[in-house]
């Protein structure tokens, strides 16, 4: 059965203070879900509230990126940070989103962690229900966004939280439906023409073609897409684009 | 007419991480209003956590004392920042501290500019106005604490906020009811007696004895006590304590 | 009678972890001094170490780009800081970056402040001060580089330090050689074609046309180009092969 | 046969901005090894310096106690930093001390890692080697300090860097003479007696009782003391008496 419903994610408000990423403007014209930097491994105040602004005027959904605090290593470094600390992280950072959310007219209405913290809740129990204790403090039972089988996920699940699985188009895919490591050859999908079609792949049928191969099963409800990189922009918007061709309803999670 | 009723704030929660300045506990049983550090100046997320649950309890005020970015200078140092960025720093700010306010199952309930930024927006119009914006951005119109006669406290007023002001029983004033600036010889009383004494003075009767010796008019609605130096502690429950025998009451502003 | 010798520093190591904001391999094929962010307002070490390698195999100097400590504010922002921080982190960043020249087989060969402090000590004689003594502490009698008619340089002068004033071809100035402030309309010269005309009339007479049109004379030994905006590069290149196609001997100071 | 040189070292300059941790001036006064924060994990410039003066004016050897970036954590969570960045900010940190050194009329004489980056280069060899290569990349070829059998002195060794072993006298240790980890109960020592007996064993005997009770070879050339409890310089300045007593030549390493 193909699934015909897909939410197109991708980071925004990645520069501080001088610098700039991503070009935030262009991505919330095709994207339906904003995850919104909070300022721990990127993101100042300003940014956030423009980037809500914006996303609010184009009803694209807003969601809390948090990250570990680590502005100088853009949150990539897995850090081993008490669990009590990073539990009171992500609160604080879901809390100062908020308010721009809410200016903005709309509220935070997901939560997905970043880089590092989010490579290591697919298999750190004690991290990922940090997390999941952050989110649940910050309040309202957000929903949150992570890889299908994570402990994140599975804790989340377990303490009442919506989950959101979700898969990426540009990266390759083991035969047991993990994502291969950066570290290993082939690991991105760079060809635009690939990325395209393992998007409608992944959105009109949950399979994806493994590194060896195998069409393996990926069931997911959110595509990311990024957009810190030449012909981002272009290549997300020809994504949408073409999942729209193909009847897929590209929209945000509910 | 003598004053009857006067609140009692002090800074808390300015430690950083692994360091300590104040004694969060045993001062939130002496005030009625604590200005939470929000991590701009000091107040790591977890500090943020224990002191609002901490201050729940006893049922003190929570207040965001929102500061310059500046953990080196720790907010004491005047910054020109532009009113676009102050403005989202003091939203910032002031949305996660409520995180854990709420999660306390409280509010922030006032919002208190810290150091630097609280001296500078006593003249300062721009910087004055972004704080006010800041605040208004922030949602929910939170009164906003400050001196008597400053821009401040008029910038918001004009703004519609509810505005609370305050007086320092340890600080000498000049004839003309402002604060005389540090770096002046006789800036700062030390003598407990004297600022007990000082204390009472413009608790019940809105008035203070001048560095010249003229006793002049100070109407504040809240006194703030300092808990960052030794026995400051006791001398802030001796004040309360003093207050209290003047039937003076010590209760948080509306 | 005409200047003949003249040095081109920009700013270089601008960015910070995964932020760049200059492109630094390609300006250091055109300027003769190179202004290192020092880690205070840009410049990650490992930033700084590879700049400091290309530099030293180009043969272009390596000046410490001192600033305030403010990521967020990339320096921009006049902060009072008291005489003895600032002395200290002016010496610590020259520190810093002394290691990284070192182990590329150079030397830091001068001192530019940056952004908001290069413009306050134009005026603050304190601040101004502070920053000389912190060259002094830091060892070797650095040269400074700063606006002819600057504290700062006169500060330094009678400090004994060498002072190398600079001129800047794509600013607007005032009939009395000073620069235009920025806010105001025409402060930035942005036509190539007059870039390079100007920066030929100051290298070769030391004189510059004002905004009210008159000849004024503004004696540099140094040229700052700008590399963080689109088209930089190939400007900067284009004053240095018009400077050298006049004759100019383009080369650093002593 | 039994030790009779020891060094005493102890971190100082643990402070940021307006935090203090360490008694510096009494501690100057006992150790013959400062570790002086360099601003990563604590240590801000004008501290630095002053520290620096203090023990240069005591005789005292200053040596670089670096860290992983994380003034939040005071540098004890474990971080996944890449090598080369690393390298770089050990470099980095060196640098910006061997100035407030060299000011003061002495030198950096040594390096040692803080806190998670201490532990973490036991084991990591990875890591370890980025730290050497940071020492190495400071030029002066720096004895490094460490735990005997570390793969952290294992890997300076063999990059030509002298290697100097401590001990902790407050520390449990294992039967094979390692560091019992903080987390099991009685892994710290805080019998002000049995610190200075097992100070003693350690100074005149390489030896110690583990946590069994055997009694274990643990050779060192310094016993680290800590000073940022109550009580701590007090225990310092008892464990020196003591084993100058016991005619322990107590010394800095050459």
């Amino acid at each position: 059965m193909s699934q015909v419903v897909i939410d197109l994610n991708a980071d925004l408000g990645e520069g501080f203070g001088r610098w700039r990423l991503t070009d935030d403007e262009q991505l919330l014209s095709v994207v339906t879900s904003a995850n919104v930097a909070c300022g721990f491994h990127a993101g100042d105040a300003a940014t956030m509230r423009r980037v809500c602004e914006l996303a609010a005027t184009r009803g694209v959904r807003i969601g809390a990126q948090v990250s570990y605090r680590d502005l100088a290593g853009f949150g990539r470094r897995a850090m081993d940070v008490p669990a009590d600390e990073l539990t009171a992280e992500v609160a604080y950072q879901i809390g100062a989103l908020e308010v721009f959310a809410r200016a903005a007219g709309t509220r935070v209405a997901y939560v997905k962690p970043h880089g590092a913290l989010y490579n290591r809740i697919v298999r750190d129990e004690e991290q990922a229900a940090a997390v999941v204790d952050g989110v649940l403090l910050a309040g309202g039972r957000l929903p949150v966004l992570g890889l299908p089988g994570s402990r994140f996920l599975d804790v989340a699940d377990r303490a009442g939280l919506p989950t959101v699985t979700e898969a990426f188009a540009d990266r390759a895919y083991t035969d047991e439906g993990t994502l291969v490591p950066r570290a290993r050859v082939g690991a991105v999908v760079t060809a635009p023409d690939e990325v395209v079609a393992r998007s409608l792949g992944l959105a009109r049928h949950g399979t994806v073609d493994s590194l060896s191969g195998q069409r393996v099963e990926v069931r997911a409800r959110s595509l990311c897409l990024h957009g810190d990189t030449p012909g981002a922009v272009a290549l997300a918007r020809e994504v949408r684009a073409r999942l729209e061709a193909a009847q897929v309803d590209v929209r945000a999670f509910a």
